[in-house]
């Protein structure tokens, strides 16, 4: 049976010494972050998903969700009884504006949680997942009429939400949308379309659905330019706050996904629904980003999420299983085998996961805080650092995590052999379920794209340079420090290699734009692999002083500085590698014609 | 709907220009290779896993294997229709030994036609594949009764054929197996046990399948110089060749796989089965290799199979799938979006696919000529070499050819986007099929231990010796050359590394035997990385003298010129990373408590 525990002592520890949670008193929401708080969101929230989430993700899998022939659609058992109980406990208002319900604390705090509820049961978190990205939107572009209308039971989970963008022919190019928007004489839009790919489209954990949907109006462009964002919900809500009507939207099937079955993916269907404009119209891409960025971190965390999980079964299957021997000689002489843990091999691919998983966890928290501090921080000058490196870095999130979430789920079904490759085991489904956020919310290359063709180039290249001195500044910290000089010394090397390919893109990325994005991917696990690099020398930084001043738990710091040690010596070497990739150029990618391709 | 177009000219390039067939015209079965014999292969054999094997493939997967309350086991729809007419025509014969009814042609033929098979069903290919490797042990170690009386109707395909090793409690670790062979009076034994994971165990396509089982005589030591390998069939076969009563041997189950549904894997039940010895007594293992070593050349040429097909149609959706627009302007200004092939990354990760498909083609078709090379040279040195190099290469043609299998057939996913992830577009049968070909018959890291472990240090180095010598002399002659002489010194620096991480075992190993585990993976990928550099010196070489000559299709040969192009730039530089990883060695995996892996 797989087990999940959350891994509350590294949370608080990212907390405490790479985010630095009690450095942030001052800024708003940060007050309510107390420490009593942190403790009882980790302890309580921890124990809520390993309790009541946990135990319904191998089941949801296998029983997936079914859609009856009236449109309805009924998620796996289980499901519903246990959503009531996550809106009843307020588990999804945490950072959520109080205005309208929420608890007000800082994105950081509600990050931890996710991570917890994505490693429990991925295919539930993304119900509440999804809501949050409609939230996010109509916080900011609706008009103060659709908040009061549908905000305070978004935020409480009462009503559900949903990102209505992709259809059959158009995913990552929403200028060629189809859904139409059409005005009536009461201000109101009939919206006429199919949409493909909606998770949580429809379901019956809640009363509602609050869909926001990408449309066309009348005479608008033919691209991205001429799109609009539309609030329609599936039951139309009356002035008085009560349910009105059914809207004409409705779930015509169930997408047959490789993975992620207890999520419902939907195709949707717009027979002229009631919508109204959110924001202005054919200003609805900016609207889109609003949700999109908050999906794309939610998504870099579902690679850190599932991969956590997946880890945690590896090592406890490494610690029970016995095959073979020690290269050493035998371990456990009066056993007939050893345990697999005995295999450098096997801990090859668990010291990975440990790593990454860490690593991984540290940056989208750090990231969290950026988010938070974009907003919230006093003096505009923090606002715009925090801004620059949550937009640098959120591609990265997305691309890296899930990349790495993918690898460690596969490495961590390695370990179990032929097992992990039968249902039983569970293992399966963690490769299933992560390989989705590789995909969605726009495909990791899509990600590559935003960070080298956006990212990089705007104000000047701001936020990579604010990215590099933060590097450098560190690193020269480090060097000083013999605990941490070598970590330092080859995260050096690495930044040097990331200087390196931004400056081959700043040389020949005009010759021929084709040269950036042939390296745009590589380019993103360069950053990642620095940037989590970052995160490691804070954490071996922080662990390295504790235990000189005999704080703290020897071994844990000890495991901390032994992965630093790992991720320095077998993880950072890669970056000269991307790097030369890079420098491979666009020419041998770019030079065949289509039908060469094929070797038949 | 997928599809896949058997890629015979590049079969056929291979053969001439890396293989060299004409070069062994005097080697034995090689005369019976004609080029009209070979060319026929190719041509109807590609024709006939086309049109009868690949229809099944997708409905295989969806409808899997049943077993039923009397234990038998119907195979999927269409599939013993197909696998008549597989018998029929004689595509698994085509290099079984003459004596027992094969065609005796070289191991170089079978495998092209082979890897189609792979390519259009996997799951199908597994039934006379595994029953291949059962030959395999009879052939060589059978008496000549249980040769005359096995081999003719499984060479023909009339009966079936399994590898019965794994157990609950042990795989990698046949030492701990529990299955007992009680010897009777008449000279057979009384088989008991359970076998698990058994590939094509029971089902419908044969009249009789022949099980080869490894088991424990009385008194034999508990380890796996204790094992013994018995024929078991699943019915008794009387002395006149006809079927006799049924053996006491069913399928209990069938396993809950994450892929590879079309094939049966069975967990099978001996209560007190009749079967007989193979070869002596507690030299089970010695023979178990000989079906696992064919084994392992034929997973790796699953890797390259699946692959080929995933890469064949994201091929065709990058060039249907109209999405955003080029980098360097709109390349059809007349649409409304460009093709996918326009974007450098989905560019990309297809020339990663071509690149990797076509070189692990060339290194999967030399392998088998080392195969048979080894058996039939006429000169002891040339055999022994031949045998070196096999010896060597299996474990990389294993570990390689399945890891990156598993990674093309991912990006080939990636290139669909949310398509890929939906079970109707198929692509995701590809990852979960070849997800388990980097486990079965020894894991990949089983397969690196077999490597450093194993193979170099066999007869003092001398098989890793003459593999670099072979490469260093064809580098020689390439950077002699001006068309090829970039790649040849690219892989001169590879080659470089390689040397490097061998001496840095040859240096600490014997320090810390943990040394060489904790960098066998690593190692095995870098072998794989020079090996198939090798091949597309030699396949660049070729192509560019035949453009010289004026001889053969230009765009063909400029294509080879351009992905031999895009492997040095791109894929070599890997080799210093891989290099570098090797050296960090040991100490960092090793140092951790068991208990400090859990971040809880």
């Amino acid at each position: 049976m797989p087990q999940y525990t959350p891994p509350i002592r590294d949370t608080r520890f990212v907390l405490e010494h790479v985010v630095g949670l009690d450095r942030y008193a001052n800024v708003a929401g940060f007050a309510a972050a107390t420490p009593d708080t942190v403790e009882a969101v980790l302890e309580e929230g921890g124990r809520f998903v390993a309790e009541v989430l946990f135990p319904l993700n191998q089941s949801g899998d296998l029983e997936g969700c079914t859609r009856h022939d009236d449109g309805s659609v009924t998620t796996p058992k289980g499901f519903k009884e246990a959503y009531a109980r996550f809106v009843e406990s307020g588990w999804g208002t945490l950072s959520a504006p109080e205005a309208f319900g929420g608890q007000g604390m800082p994105h950081v705090v509600s990050t931890a949680f996710q991570e917890y509820m994505i490693s429990a049961n991925m295919a539930f978190a993304m119900y509440p997942g999804l809501a949050h990205g409609a939230i996010a939107a109509l916080v900011v572009k609706g008009s103060p009429e659709q908040q009061q209308k549908y905000l305070p039971k978004m935020v409480s989970g009462e009503w559900g939400g949903t990102m209505n963008l992709t259809e059959p022919q158009c995913g990552t190019d929403l200028g060629l949308i189809r859904t139409r928007a059409e005005p009536q004489a009461d201000g109101s839009y009939r919206i006429t379309g199919t949409k493909i790919f909606i998770s949580a489209g429809e379901h019956d954990l809640t009363d509602n659905i609050i869909h926001l949907v990408l449309a066309k109006t009348p005479g608008a462009p033919d691209s991205s330019k001429g799109i609009s964002l539309f609030v329609v919900p599936k039951v139309l809500v009356e002035d008085d706050g009560s349910l009105g009507a059914r809207n004409a939207v409705s779930c015509g099937s169930i997408e047959h996904k490789m993975g992620i079955h207890g999520n419902s993916t939907c195709v949707m269907n717009y027979d002229g629904a009631t919508g109204w404009l959110v924001g202005e119209e054919m200003k609805g891409l900016a609207a889109m980003f609003i949700m999109m960025n908050a999906a794309r971190l939610g998504v870099g965390l579902q690679g850190l999420g599932v991969a956590e999980t997946a880890y945690q079964n590896a090592v406890q299957y490494a610690r029970d299983r016995r095959q073979g021997r020690a290269l050493t000689g035998p371990a456990e002489p009066g056993e007939k085998a050893d345990k697999l843990f005995v295999h450098p091999d096997v801990r090859r691919m668990l010291m990975d996961g440990k790593a990454w998983t860490e690593g991984l966890r540290a940056l989208c928290l750090w990231g969290a805080l950026q988010a938070d501090l974009e907003h919230n921080a006093d003096a505009e000058e923090d606002r715009q650092l925090a801004g620059d490196l949550l937009g640098l870095l959120t591609p990265v999130i997305k691309g890296v995590g899930t990349d790495r979430g993918y690898q460690i789920a596969t490495n961590a079904q390695q370990v179990y052999g032929g097992h992990g490759y039968i249902r039983e085991w569970g293992m399966d489904q963690y490769v299933r379920d992560a390989r989705i956020a590789m995909i969605y919310e726009g495909t990791n290359g899509v990600q590559a794209m935003d960070l080298v063709g956006r990212k990089l180039a705007q104000n000047g290249g701001r936020a990579v340079q604010a990215f590099g001195r933060l590097v450098m500044t560190e690193i020269a910290a480090g060097k000083a420090n013999p605990a941490v000089a070598d970590l330092a010394q080859r995260l050096e090397k690495a930044a040097g290699e990331l200087q390196a390919a931004t400056m081959w893109f700043l040389a020949n990325g005009m010759k021929d734009p084709n040269n950036v994005g042939a390296g745009a991917v590589p380019y993103m696990h360069l950053v990642g692999t620095v940037a989590v690099g970052l995160m490691w020398l804070r954490m071996a930084t922080a662990a390295a002083r504790l235990k000189g001043e005999g704080a703290g738990d020897a071994a844990f710091l000890d495991a901390k500085l032994v992965t630093a040690r790992y991720f320095a010596e077998r993880v950072l070497p890669e970056a000269g590698s991307l790097r030369r990739q890079i420098e491979g150029g666009a020419e041998a990618i770019m030079a065949l014609p289509p039908e060469m391709f094929a070797a038949a």
